[in-house]
This record gives structure tokens, C-alpha cells and sequence, in this order.
């Protein structure tokens, strides 16, 4: 066993080894996974949580990257979490261990995990809020959570952020794809990387008319800005952090940040409560009691639909 | 509202609408689902349930079409459910509906039954089992589910059957197809498709291997037999039929049957728990109670899994 309070101030201190364990802990749903969150609680709600999305290929790494230097110049504690399985952060990684973002690999400033798509109990839907919880108590400031825009739980997650990124390059069918992958709907904040690119301009035109940002809106709605950049150069990034500040200063003054945070609180109570309540039917397989009401079934003398009342009767309060 | 009663005793009377609409109320969710299936548990359990399943190609259709024909020269009321998106018998068809099962659609004694993959409250995993109720209290002796051997819930269905067949053809790398689809571990009856194709022996013999049929096994142990069709000339279904009933006679002989209609009913019963307990948890979004939780998340009060657990403390009783 994990000496928790331990493990919490070392990785308030800042030290990476302490913040990974907490985090493979809180997503391995390890036994001491609650008494984490617990101590994690009272420490978090102070990072600024951007979620960064976009089809393979558009740049992601690079601009989450970018953005990390970004940040770090103002003096920011960064974090990154990379649910992207192609994403260069993959594989366990944390600071610098197989890390092609040499850039950062050095900097006690910034820490780095990438999270497997898969195998996890409850998925990406349960590991990643926890993940971001172990960064948000560690201290980071901001944290950047990379997600490859395919796929419904990872453009779910990218939804959960504070403030979305929704990156695009300049290509015929990349809008429709983006369209297709329903990432359009959740982006505050959009960019058209690699704008160095043939085709750049026409791809910012194609989602300003696919957003409808033409359109009029009503007086306070925010206006998602569209962004060219390219990140293997730095350009432009600078104006995507400006975007997500004034992102976030709109959400703070409309009320919009505490809404959306509890969104996603409400959204991880769910989470977690449908994985407890199946693992607690999955507990009853070979039990007494499911046994039971299936015999009463195959006698034709009880429905499924009232057996199951029963069984939901009998995971109260244990 | 529909006259619950008035339709089960039209459907015993093997009117196809009745069937039909009882079906689709059981698989909708309607408010009269508990209705109607309190209506039918006293009158299941009758019916002998096989599931055949296979990658596209094999010819399941034509199979499950031919064993019709067989069941019906033994004078059998036969019940097809198609849960294959890619089957003639697709589309929500009916009895002869876009269907081009045109020997059957005629004939009062088979109902054919479709089902859509997806959409369905808690997917085929809830819907499936509740139509085969419905077929088994219509009267159907034998029920034919077939469904495509891929997918998770595809081969769930398949061995949730009393006995399961699985198909091949002859051709390179089928059987590790068959083997990458899992659908091996579950067949009680294999059938080699097409056997007037090159092949089909060397198909036979690599199955054989892949089973370890060669091996010894315990005295009274089940050995799946290996049967060669050309389902389209209905060459080898006599022989299908017969290892069904070889192999249903070893199960009731050994107390097998009831152990897996036991097994299915109990695995009906979680289904139906989950599914409950998850629109539950859904109705609770917006409500006050998830709401009150997620405010105290973001204030650092109260972590996750506690507020999970106050969740479901709140649920399990209603």
C-alpha cells in the first residue's frame, strides 16, 4: 500500500514521480483509488483545462507542444495528458520516457502522461477526469489534454474541457471530416494548422461558413475565432493563447467556467456510479441471489423485468 | 394502448400481427413492456433455441432458410429472428416483408422476424432475448437466431442460444477469421458451408485441429461435430438437423439445457438492471440532487466517488 498523504505533498511539491503514481493509482482503479480522490479533492479546481482535438495528421502533438512553450514563458505549470493512441506521448510515458517532446522533457514544469485508450475500467470516460484531477492538485496551471478526434469517448472528453480546441488542416474533405467525427460542435476555439499550406485559406473560409459564424448572434454569445497556425514554427500560437484567455474570460464573466466544471463533475458522478453499480451486478454472477430469480425465470414463474427489480432492491446501500 | 392480453392470445392463435406487434412493443420499451412480458413468462420456455453465426459470406441466410425447410417437413413451428444487418431478411420485415425468403413467406407455421443492430435501448443485448420470448410464447418450437459473427454483442446473442452453430466456407484464412471473431470458443455444431467448393475438406481438417477434436475428452463431454452442407441444394441439412437434436438430447440428458436457460435468463436479468439503473442515473441529469453533488465537486467539498456513491444510495431504492 501507497503511502497517499505522501505521495499528495510530494506531488504538490512537484515531484513527477509522485504525481505519476497517484495518476496510475487513480486510473488503474487500484483499492486505494478512493481514498486518492479524497485527499485530491480539496486541492483541485485551480487548472485551466484545454482540450485539444483534431484528426490524425493535423498536428496536434506539435501544437500542443507549441502551446506548452507557450505557457511555460509566462511561468505557467503545465500538464499534458495524451489520450491520443498515435500520439508521440503514448505508451505509459511520463517526462521525458519515450518522449519525442524533447523540448520539455527537462523541465520540472511540465508534466507529461499519456493514458492507453483502452483496458481501463470504465474507460477513458472514467480514467481521464481522475487524471486530470492528480495534474490539477500536482499544481499545473494549465493542462492540455490531447485526444485524437475519432471516436465517440474521445471527442467526449475534449467536450469536458474548459475551453476546446478544435485543430484542422488545409486539405479538400477535411472540414466534412471534421463534420463526420461531430468535433465541429464542441470547438471554442478553432485552428488551421500548417497554414503554410496550399490551401490554408480555403479551408479557414470552408468552417467559417460551416460554423455559420457569418451569422448573427446574440449579444454575449461567444464567437469561436478561427486561428491559422503553424506549430513546427511557432507561428500563430501566441494568438491561440490569446483566444483561449479571452475564451476564459468570457466563460468567467458570464458564468460559463463553474458551469461547465459542474457539467463535468456531474458527468464523472455518472460515470462512476454506472461503473460501481456493474460491477456490482458483475459480483452477483454465481450468486445466490441471481441464481435464484434466474431458476423462478426458466420456471416461467417471475419476468426478467420484475427479477430485476429484485436484484436492483438487493444492491442498496452495500 | 394496446390490448396486451387480446394480442398474446392472438399471437398463441399464431396470428403473424399479433407477433409482430408484441415484438416491437418488448423491444421499443414501451410503457406496456412489463406488461407484456409478465404476460408471457407463464407461457416460455418451450421453444428450442439455436443460434448460427458466421463472417459474411458463408451463406448464413441460405442456412437458416433451409433449416426452416427441414423443420417444417417435420411439421414444427419454426420462429427466425435475423439480428445480421446485412441478412435478406433485414429492414424490419415481417413475414415476407422485403424478404426474400419467398419459400417461407407464405407459410403460417414460420415467423421471420429482423432486427436492427443498433438504436435499441440497451442494445441486442436487451432486445434479442425479449423477441425470442415473444416467438417461444407464439408457439414456435424451434427459434433460429442468426447473426453476424462479428461484433461483441453479435456472438453474445449467438451463445446465449441453447445451441449454437457456427458456420465457415471453404477458403484461405477462415478459420482464423473465425478464431479472431471468437466465435469458435462457442460453437456445439460446426457447419462447413458451400462443401462443393475446393477446400471445404481441407477447411474441415483445419477446424478439426483448431477445436482439438482429435483430442480425448471426458466420458459424456460434448465433441462438436463437424458437418459439410451445400445449403443451397439443402445437401447436409438433414444431417444439421440431426446433430441439433443429437446435441439437444446430450444437454437434457446431462442437466445442460436448464443450467444454460438459467445462465440466459440470469444474464437477461443484469441486462435489464443495468439498462435500468443507467436511464435512472440518466433522468438524474439537470436534477437537482446531481446538480447539488456536482456544485459541491467544484467547491472541493465532496470527491467523485463519494458523490457516486450518494447517487446510487438515492437510486436503488425508487
Amino acid at each position: 500500500m501507497e503511502d497517499v498523504p505522501s505521495l499528495v505533498a510530494q506531488a504538490r511539491e512537484g515531484r513527477p514521480r509522485a504525481v505519476a503514481r497517484l495518476i496510475s493509482l487513480v486510473e488503474g482503479a487500484s483499492p486505494q483509488l478512493r481514498e486518492v480522490m479524497a485527499a485530491l479533492a480539496p486541492l483541485t479546481g485551480n487548472a485551466y483545462v484545454v482540450g485539444l482535438t483534431g484528426s490524425p495528421g493535423v498536428g496536434k502533438s506539435t501544437s500542443t507542444s507549441a502551446l506548452v512553450t507557450a505557457y511555460r514563458r509566462q511561468g505557467r505549470r503545465v500538464g499534458v495528458l495524451a489520450v491520443d493512441p498515435s500520439s508521440p506521448f503514448s505508451g505509459g510515458a511520463l517526462l521525458g520516457d519515450r518522449v519525442r517532446m524533447s523540448d520539455h522533457a527537462s523541465d520540472p514544469g511540465v508534466y507529461i502522461r499519456s493514458m492507453a485508450t483502452r483496458g481501463h475500467l470504465g474507460g477513458l470516460a472514467w480514467s481521464a477526469p481522475q487524471a486530470i484531477r492528480v495534474l490539477d492538485a500536482a499544481g499545473c496551471e494549465v493542462i492540455l489534454v490531447e485526444t485524437v478526434g475519432v471516436g465517440q469517448s474521445e471527442v467526449e472528453i475534449a467536450s469536458q474541457a474548459d475551453t476546446s480546441v478544435v485543430l484542422l488542416a488545409p486539405g479538400m474533405g477535411d472540414g466534412i471530416q471534421a463534420a463526420k467525427a461531430g468535433i465541429l460542435e464542441i470547438g471554442d476555439v478553432y485552428v488551421v494548422n500548417k497554414a503554410d499550406r496550399d490551401g490554408a485559406d480555403a479551408t479557414a473560409r470552408e468552417l467559417n461558413h460551416m460554423l455559420g459564424l457569418g451569422e448573427s448572434r446574440r449579444p454575449g454569445d461567444w464567437r469561436p475565432p478561427i486561428v491559422k497556425t503553424v506549430a513546427s514554427r511557432a507561428e500563430g500560437v501566441d494568438e491561440v493563447v490569446e483566444a483561449l484567455e479571452k475564451h476564459r474570460a468570457w466563460m468567467e464573466e458570464h458564468g460559463v467556467l463553474t458551469e461547465r466544471r459542474r457539467a463535468r463533475a456531474a458527468h464523472e458522478v455518472e460515470t462512476i456510479a454506472v461503473t460501481t453499480l456493474r460491477r456490482r451486478i458483475g459480483d452477483l454472477r454465481g450468486d445466490r441471489r441471481l441464481g435464484a430469480l434466474a431458476e423462478r425465470i426458466v420456471a416461467g414463474e417471475l419476468d426478467a423485468h420484475r427479477a430485476a427489480d429484485e436484484l436492483i432492491a438487493g444492491l442498496t446501500g452495500s
